[in-house]
Formats: C-alpha cells, sequence, structure tokens
C-alpha cells in the first residue's frame, strides 16, 4: 500500500476511534493545539501537573510534550510523563520548541530525548540543536536554517535515540534513520500563524495513537496539515483568516483528499 | 414572569451593569472565556494567585473556578478565592474539569465543591464523577455519558453542597434539588470547539452578579449559549468558524432573541 | 519629516528585519499576542523563566514585560528580565495590567517600572494607579477612566523614569515628559476582544527594535493599531470577527497606508 493510501486509513481510524491525547504544550499553543487536535477527530487533554500525568497516561492513547515555555516545574511534570509513556508503551512525541536559544532550554530538551519519544518533530535550527553542540546559533523560535540543512542531523538523532525525527518547513522531512520520506504542500503564509508546529505535535499523537507505523502515523500527520494549509491559503486575505481555516480543513479533510491531495517524496 | 422573559431581562442587566468577573480558568480557556464574557456585556478578569484573589474578590461582582489545567499553586489560590466568596456573599461556579481522570483533581474538585459554589457546572462524567464513587471512569475532558444518566447525580449534589447544578450536554439540565428545567438548542459542532463549556462558567458568572435567584442566572446564561450556538451552527463550514461566530451572536444576543427563541422544557 | 513618515519608514524596517521580540506576557493574551506581533513582520519569542530571560535577553531585540496573570515565579522572571534589558540596553516596555486593582499588583508594577522601562504603556486607570497613590480606584482590565484624565500622570510617570508613556483609548496620547503626540482611529468595538492592549505593548517592541527614537517608535506602532482597528471594523458583525481581521489588516499594512491613514494629533 502506498503511503498516501495508508494516510487515509490512519484518518479513518482517528476519526473512528476518537483517541485520548495527553498534551503538554505551552501557553501560546494551547487553544490552537486543542483545537486542531479536536478538528482532526480525536480528543485532545491538557495535563501536565507531576501531581497526575502518570495516572493520567494510563487512560491516554498517546502523550505529546512541547518545551515552548516552560518553567522548572513544568520540566517535572514532563519528565515524569515521559519515563512513564516509555515504561507503558504509549507512543509519545517530543517537540523541542527553541532548542538551542539557551543553553537551559537544549539541556531540558536533550533530558527528555534521551527518555526515547516515539517521534521529535521540529524545525531545521531546532534538529540541528538537539543533535550537536549548537547552542548559539537558534533564533527564537523561527528557523533561520532550511529542512534540507538539517536531514543529516536527523539521521544522526533518530539512530541516537530510535526515533522517528520530523523536520517541519517548506517540504517536511521524516526518517527513521535508514527509511526517508519528503512531504510536499502548505504555504509560506503559515509561517505567520504562531503554534501551527506545536499543533502538529499534538496532532501527531492522534496519529501515533492508532498506527501500525510510527513511521506511517508520522507522514498521515504531516500529510494532514500540508493539505489543509494549501487549501486554507486559497484567496486567503491573511494569517487571521488561515488560523481559523486551518480548523475547519483539518475538520473537512477526508479520506478521498488524504489519498488524491497528499504530495510525498521519495528519496529513491 | 416566564423563564425566557427572565433571561431577558437578565441580558439587559448584565449590558447596563457590566459586571466584573473574576475568571480563575485554564490555560485553554483563557482567551475565549475572556472574550465571551466581553462579548455578553460583562468584564471579565483573570486573576488567580494567592497573593492578590482575596482582595480581588472585594471588587468582583462574581467569582468563577474551573480547574482544566490545575497545578498545586493554582489550587491554591482557587481554594482562598473560594473561601473568600463564600463569606463575603460573592456568587461563584464551580467547573470541575475532568474530574473523575485522576485521584488528585478529583480530591481537588470535591475539596472545592465543599466551599459550597453558588453553581456546579460540568458535563455528565464531571456530574457523576463529582458526586459519586466514579475515579475510573472519566475519559478526559469530554463526557462519555448523556446528560439524562446525570441528572439523579446533579440532584444528589445540588442537595449536598446546597448549590445549583447545571449539567451541560445535547439538552442542558438544571437543579437546585427541588426545581428543574431542561435548555434545548445548540448544535453538534460545539463539541468540536473546545473550552466553549469553560467560557459558558465563566459567563455563567456574569448572570449570577446580576441576578435575583441563582437558579434563573443559571438558566439565562445556558440559554444565551444554546441561542448563540444554533445560530453560529447555521451554514458553518467547521469548527474554526463556529468559534469566532460565538463571539459575535453573544455580542448582537438580545433581549428579544432571548424571548423568542430560548428553548426551555419543564419537566412537570 | 513628519511622524507619518516616519511611521512608514519603520513599518519597512520591521519587515525587512523581523527583529525578535520577548514577550513576557499574560496567559489570555499569549496566542493573540504572539500573532499580532507575526503579522506586523517580526518574531516573537515568548520565553519567561528566570533560568534563562537573562540568556535569552542578549540575543532579543526588544523585551515586553506584561504583568496580567502574574504568580510569583513569573514575577520573578520579569524582575530578572528587566534588569538585564536595562543593564545590556535593550529598549523594553512595560504594561502595568489592572495597576490599583490589588495592593500586590501595584507593588509589582513599581517596582518594574523602577527598573527604567523604555516605554511605559497602559489604559488610563493603570497609567493613574502606577503614578498616584490610587489603589483602591481601578477594576480590573477595563479602564474608568478617559485618556484625558491621565495625561498629567503620564507626564508625571515620563519624567520620574525617563520613560515614553503610552495612554491607550479612544485617542490615545504619548509624551515623553515634554514632546506629546494623539493618534486618533480604532473603533469602539476594539475594547469588545479582550488582549488588544497587550498585543500592543507586544508590538510596541517590534518597533522599539528597529527605531532610532523611543518616541518615534511608540506613535508608529500605536498607529498601525489604530489604522488595523479601524480597517477591520468596516462592516463588522462582532469581536469574534474583529480579532481575526486585526492579524490580517496588519498584516497587510504597508507603508503608504500608514503615511495615509495615520491620524495624529499635535498638542501645540
Amino acid at each position: 500500500m502506498q503511503y498516501a493510501d495508508i494516510s487515509a486509513e490512519l484518518l479513518e481510524r482517528v476519526r473512528a476511534r476518537a483517541p485520548l491525547v495527553q498534551c503538554i504544550t505551552n501557553f501560546v499553543a494551547m487553544d490552537i493545539a486543542a483545537n486542531l487536535v479536536l478538528a482532526i477527530g480525536a480528543s485532545p487533554a491538557m495535563v501536565h501537573a507531576k501531581e497526575e500525568v502518570e495516572e493520567f497516561a494510563a487512560i491516554a492513547s498517546a502523550l505529546t510534550i512541547n518545551i515552548g515555555t516552560i518553567a522548572p516545574e513544568w520540566v517535572e511534570g514532563m519528565s515524569l510523563a515521559a519515563s512513564t509513556a516509555s515504561r507503558i508503551g504509549l507512543p509519545w512525541v517530543l517537540d523541542p520548541v527553541a532548542c538551542g536559544a539557551t543553553r537551559w532550554r537544549t539541556q531540558v530538551a536533550r533530558e527528555l530525548a534521551a527518555k526515547r519519544p516515539t517521534l521529535i518533530r521540529g524545525n531545521a535550527s531546532e534538529i540541528l540543536a538537539l543533535q550537536a553542540d549548537r547552542e548559539t546559533t537558534t533564533r527564537g523560535v523561527d528557523s533561520t536554517d532550511p529542512v534540507e540543512r538539517a536531514q543529516t542531523a536527523a539521521r544522526a538523532l533518530a539512530k541516537t535515540y530510535g526515533a522517528i525525527v520530523a523536520v517541519t518547513g517548506a517540504t517536511d522531512f521524516v526518517t527513521d534513520g535508514s527509511r526517508e520520506l519528503g512531504i510536499e504542500g502548505g504555504d509560506p503564509l503559515m509561517t505567520k500563524v504562531t503554534a501551527l508546529g506545536c499543533s502538529l505535535t499534538a496532532v501527531s499523537g492522534a496519529f501515533l495513537a492508532v498506527g501500525d507505523s510510527a513511521f506511517e502515523s508520522t507522514v498521515a500527520a504531516l500529510a494532514s496539515f500540508k493539505i489543509a494549509g494549501s487549501r486554507s491559503a486559497l484567496n486567503c486575505p491573511g494569517p487571521g483568516t488561515l488560523r481559523w481555516r486551518m480548523a475547519d480543513e483539518l475538520h473537512r479533510l477526508d479520506a478521498a483528499a488524504m489519498r488524491s491531495e497528499a504530495r510525498l517524496l521519495s528519496y529513491a
């Protein structure tokens, strides 16, 4: 079966099962991430306190961790949730937001990566900083590197942590260290809406919850965003409009569209 | 006077007085709850720190507490705010989000309920978990039970805590332990927009601030959301659109619409 | 050169340089502030933990601090960030949200003001409370005073702290203690969208980052919001629509519009 067909089937599973996705995310993404997880057909739960993350993970179908607006008490909850997920076999995603911007942030991202996430998703600068000694080159949350520059780092990270690594940007790149795929689509206007990457991280949790292969689930999640982004950007007057259209389009996305509009690139 | 007429009058009072509603809510709901409180005509203030909740309660006209994304330091502020409100006679609302999902969360919700809120608003699963020993059955923040299943629990809670209890869902149910009313309307698409229930909790504070009876104020708040939800869902392409339309429709709602479009059910 | 021309040039600089603006803001404003900073052409970074604010300030081009939903650990981060900015000469903005509502909040605002922000932006009630002994008169986050009533306090604050002071409302007022300007425009519907003032604070950081004079940068920031607000309010059905239109209009705003639509008032 082709990846586009698999993606279509996974979307149908998300809709049928409405998996519970535990999201530990940042203050900017809280609203849009929860709304986009709902729009794709899953059920988001924003639960982060160390007093309950362990117990909650037992009823969740996936966990996503995003370090965007961390503070020490949040890192404690993230760490406990990540350890729990790895111990009980719950698929989980790490989003190392702005890794490389400060030493503390880079250290937090690396300690979480060492807990062996199922998927690491970031922009090129974040993936480069997570993999190498690049503390000083990241500039805030927006990538200053093209996706292509981070491919080698992504492969290395995938091997080091046994994770799928997704580098998102103009053309997304996914690798498990051996298999690789590109996902085209979307629109440059998407970079003018904050927390879309963070929301994709949360939505990836929904696909991981229903998939047989983490690589396939990641491809499906990325494809859903590229298609919804392309559709949302048609005749779009600006980023305010694009933001709410993303929820509409993810909600309207169906298996047929996934099959016909996913633009997947093999790196043969 | 009929409840629809009372609801219309209460809406006019909210518009005329613009009551200050102190909202302690979760990170997902912060934005939409504040916007919908503004849209109905009241003034929201998101004030949660234990350093100031007591002093702030003295200038507020109502308080609402939502435990969606709690952490220990937030629970301290909630607890102090709730105690202060009960002591000084300020009407306050408890929204026991995801009560039943974890032991700690259930305990927090019950400790707050014991401080005697004016109104408890939740979905059916939350109301069932708050009332009984149902720690293990709630699944995240979305209800897995129909409203009808929680009616007995709602009545029991109302009597135990001397509170109005509102169970919201396809048809809302309100009880003070003896009087009961149903509110019809809205649209299933509302379940695809996150934090609308949390926002209704905040808006309930606005109606409680101006009402002569907490039961009547609750009915008015629920009716306002059902009407705005029905209107917003007309020819609606998806949840992204529905979300911003809710603010437009609550802003446009007037006494005449409240009188003619509120669909109230007596349980005779 | 006229202020409108300078504002147009500063907008072009923001677009060309995409300055990194470190924003420490409240939970309500997180999403809209980040989106409006992106829409004007800058890059927002929501970084607040005391573990990293100092290091992050070194890569930022401006800092903005908003005390809307403070808690003690947030105040620590704000204080360290403010001290760092003043020490290294980074332009920074203080937004004393709801100053005057509680003693603690007023004290926090004054301690931050004493760290010598480049710009203080607030509504009339906040500016009055920050300047004088007015602890008991502020009512939540919405101003109960007209802009005009705060002009004397604004001048006094400007002299005391060596800061630009902007009082925003129906007609904005800017002073550095000697130079003064009014900015007309916008629409009353803007008061029905929460956190637009907080977002303006964040956007001011973008203009301060590229300007030669803090007074000029402030005028440009205020003018951009007045123009975008006027445009967004045309045939606008309600505050839900206005909210997303603000992002579209700030994104579409160009130098020509800034030149022709900025309505600046000299107080000769």
